[in-house]
C-alpha cells in the first residue's frame, strides 16, 4: 500500500540521481576520533556542508545488517519484507546471473568416512583445487531429470549452484547434519510444493558423492540456504528509474541486478569505477557506485588503512561531482567499526547534496556531525524517497 | 488499534488548545537565509525559546503533500488511510456543505463540435459567464430521479456539484476524454454499486448539454473526480475536543468542518482571524487557526512578500498569546520554498508552547533552529498526541 502511494507519485524526468556508497564506512571513536573524522577530507566536508545530513537506521535500532539487507535498504526495499536467501546472495556473490524460477544453493566440500561427515569443510581445501572438482562435476553432471544444473567454485571449500528447470520450490531444510560424526543429512521438503526441488538436490549430492569417492578428503558436499529468486520488482517499476551499477565486487552486482539495475564493466580503482560514471553517464537516471575496501579494512579492524581508503575516495569525488548531478548522496549500507572489526548497528552517516537539499550546520562527513544535520536519524528505506524527491520526480501527494 | 489506543486515553478537561497554521511556511535558505531566518519576529523567537520544537515530517521523508492530506496529519489523521477524493476537495473548495452519503465533482465547461470535444475548458470563459450558466443550470436541473443536484461555480471554467441522494457511490471514471478531438467518455462505474451514480452522472451531462446548445463556446461539461463524503470520525468522537476552525479560505474551513470542527465566521485579515479566536474563546477546546498568505508567498516565488506576511503574524501574534493557552503550537501543513514555487516535501518547523513544554536550545522559530529542538523530526500525524498530553487531556497508559 505505501509502496504503491510512492510508486503512483513517481515522475520521470532529465534529472540524474548519484548514490555513492561507503561500504561499511561509519565507525566508532579510537582516541577520540572515527576514521572519518581522522581523515583529511576536504572534498566530502564541502559537499556534507552545503548537504542535508542525517544518520540512516538502516534496518531497525540495533540491528546489524549484513550486506543484503543493507543495500536493499538503500535501493528503497524493506528488508525485513524482502529477505533474500542466503542461496541467492551466495550465487550472486559468486557472479552467477540468476532468472526468475531458479533454486539457488550454498555449497561445502566436505569429507565423508564410513558413512559418517568428519569434516564439514574437507580441511579448507585450495581454491585451486575446488576448481579442478568444480569442473569434474560439470563435466559429469549437466541436468538432473529435466534441471539444469549450473555450478561455480567460490573460495576455499565453497561454491554455488543454481538448479534451473520447472517447479522448483522453497522451502527446504539444509542438507548438512550441522556437526562432525553424524550421517549426512538429506534436503527436506517443508511443504508438498519443494517436493521436487529435494528430490534433485539430494539426486544432486548423491551423483556428487559417487563422482567424488575417490577424492580425498574432499568426497561428498553438504548444500544450504536453498532459496528461490525473489520476487520484486525493479526500481524501473516502482520509480521509473533507468538504473545503472558500479561495483567491483561480484555480490554488489548481483544485489543491484536483483532491483533489475543494469550492470557497468569497470575496472578495479575507484577511479575507474567513478570514471565508468562518466563514461556512461547520459545514458541513466540512477547511479549506484560502490567502494567496498573502506569495509574491508574495518573487518581488518585496520583504522589507519580505513581513514586510507577514505582520503583515497575523497580525492576521486571531483569525477562524481564536475558531473553536477541533481543529487549526490553519500553514505553506506552499515558500520564496520575497526573497534569491531565487524558489521554493526550503529546508524551510517549520509548526505545528500542537490540544489533543493537545506543547507545545515554539518561541516563534515561524519558520524557526529552529521547527527546534527537536518535530515535527523531516518530509516534506511526512507533514502531513496529523498532521492526522488529531491531530483523533483515525486509529484504532490493529494491536492 | 493504535488510534482506538489514542482515543481510549483522551480524558476533558478545561484546558485550551490553539494551533495556528502558517500555511506552507517551511522553505529553504536563498542567500544564507529563509524567510522565517530572515523575518524579524519576536514575538515567534520569544515562543520558539520557551517551547519544544522540532520538525514535523507531514506526510512521510520526501513526499509532498497538498493542503488536503498536509492539514488531516495536523489534524492527526494519517493521509494515507483518509485520502480525500478530488470531487470533495473541490467541493470544500467552493465553501459547499457535505453530507454524508453525498457524491461531490469537480466540472469544467468545455466545447463540444460535431460530437468531439474541440476544448476542454470552453476557452477558459470568464468567472462572471460561468456563474450566469451555472445559474442556467440551477434554474432547470434540480433533480434527476430522487437525486438532489447542487452546482456552484468555482473560478473561469470550473464548477463543482454534489449529487445528494440514496444509493450514489464511488469508485467511477471520469467522464472526461482527458484530450481534445475526442467524443465525451461517459462516467463508467468500476463496480456494480456505482451503477446508480454512474447513470445520474451520465444523466446530469446529458441535460446539461441540450440545455447549452445554443452556448459558445461553453455548450457542455466535463466531470472528473467523483467522491463520496469520506467516513471519517471527528475530533469530538476520537478525543472528546469541542473545535473551532477560523480560516479566512473555503478550502481549509472545508477540511476542518470534514473533521467535525464548527466553523467560525470571520474577516479577511490576521487580526480578524485571532480575534475571532478571543471572542470564541470561552467555548472550545481547541482552535485550529489558518494563515493563508505565507503559502501564497511562497507559491509566488516572492521572497520578501513571505518575510513580509510571517512579520504580520508575528506582530499580531500577542493577541493569541495574552489569552494564554495550555498548548498553543505553531506549525505549517507543508512547506512552500519560494525557490520551488510549489509545496515541498521538506519538513515543517513546529514548536510547542505550554507549561509542561520542555525548553530546549531552540532560540527561534525557523527551519534550522526547530532541527535542534527536542522534539527531533516527527511524523505530522503525532502532532495531536502532543497538543492533547500538553493540555494534560490524555491519561496514563497502562497501570
Amino acid at each position: 500500500m505505501f509502496e504503491e502511494l510512492l510508486s503512483s507519485l513517481a515522475i520521470k524526468n532529465e534529472n540524474k540521481i548519484v548514490l555513492l556508497v561507503m561500504d561499511g564506512v561509519g565507525d566508532l571513536p579510537v582516541n577520540g576520533k572515527t576514521p572519518l573524522e581522522a581523515a583529511r577530507a576536504p572534498n566530502l566536508d564541502r559537499l556534507a556542508s552545503e548537504a542535508s545530513c542525517g544518520l540512516l537506521n538502516i534496518v531497525y535500532y540495533g540491528i546489524t545488517a549484513g550486506s543484503g539487507p543493507g543495500h536493499l535498504a538503500l535501493f528503497g526495499y524493506d528488508p525485513i519484507i524482502y529477505q533474500i536467501g542466503r542461496g541467492v546472495l551466495e550465487v550472486l556473490g559468486v557472479d552467477m546471473e540468476m532468472k526468475k524460477g531458479d533454486l539457488a544453493a550454498r555449497g561445502n566440500f566436505a569429507t565423508i568416512e564410513n558413512g559418517l561427515i568428519t569434516d564439514r569443510r574437507a580441511g579448507r581445501i585450495s581454491t585451486e583445487k575446488n576448481r579442478e572438482l568444480v569442473d569434474i562435476i560439470k563435466n559429469n553432471i549437466q541436468k538432473i531429470e529435466d534441471v539444469e544444473v549450473i555450478i561455480k567454485s567460490g573460495k576455499e571449500h565453497r561454491f554455488a549452484v543454481i538448479f534451473r528447470g520447472s517447479d522448483l520450490h522453497e522451502p527446504l531444510s539444509d542438507a548438512d547434519p550441522q556437526q562432525t560424526g553424524l550421517k549426512p543429512a538429506p534436503a527436506k521438503a517443508h511443504e508438498p510444493s519443494a517436493k521436487k526441488a529435494e528430490r534433485i538436490i539430494n539426486k544432486f549430492i548423491d551423483e556428487v558423492t559417487e563422482l567424488l569417492a575417490s577424492e580425498k578428503p574432499a568426497n561428498t558436499v553438504l548444500m544450504r540456504g536453498f532459496a528461490n529468486y525473489p520476487a520484486i520488482k525493479t526500481l524501473k517499476e516502482r520509480f521509473e528509474l533507468n538504473c545503472a551499477a558500479v561495483a567491483t565486487y561480484p555480490m554488489y552486482r548481483g544485489l543491484a541486478r536483483l532491483v533489475g539495475m543494469n550492470i557497468l564493466p569497470t575496472g578495479e580503482t575507484i577511479e575507474d569505477e567513478f570514471n565508468t560514471v562518466r563514461e556512461n553517464y547520459g545514458d541513466f537516471d540512477y547511479f549506484f557506485v560502490h567502494v567496498k575496501k573502506t569495509d574491508s579494512r574495518g573487518e581488518d579492524g585496520n583504522f589507519e588503512g580505513k581513514v586510507k581508503e577514505i582520503e583515497k575516495v575523497d580525492k576521486a569525488l571531483p569525477m562524481l561531482t564536475d558531473l553536477n548531478p541533481s543529487v549526490l548522496a553519500v553514505t553506506a549500507d552499515h558500520s564496520t567499526p575497526c573497534k569491531l572489526a565487524a558489521h554493526s548497528w550503529h546508524p551510517t552517516p549520509v548526505l545528500i547534496h542537490g540544489k533543493y537539499a537545506f543547507t545545515d550546520d554539518a561541516k563534515k562527513f561524519s558520524e557526529r556531525e552529521c547527527a546534527k544535520g537536518i535530515l535527523g536519524r531516518i530509516p534506511g528505506t526512507a533514502l531513496i524517497s529523498l532521492l526522488m524527491a529531491n531530483s523533483l520526480k515525486f509529484k504532490k501527494f493529494g491536492a
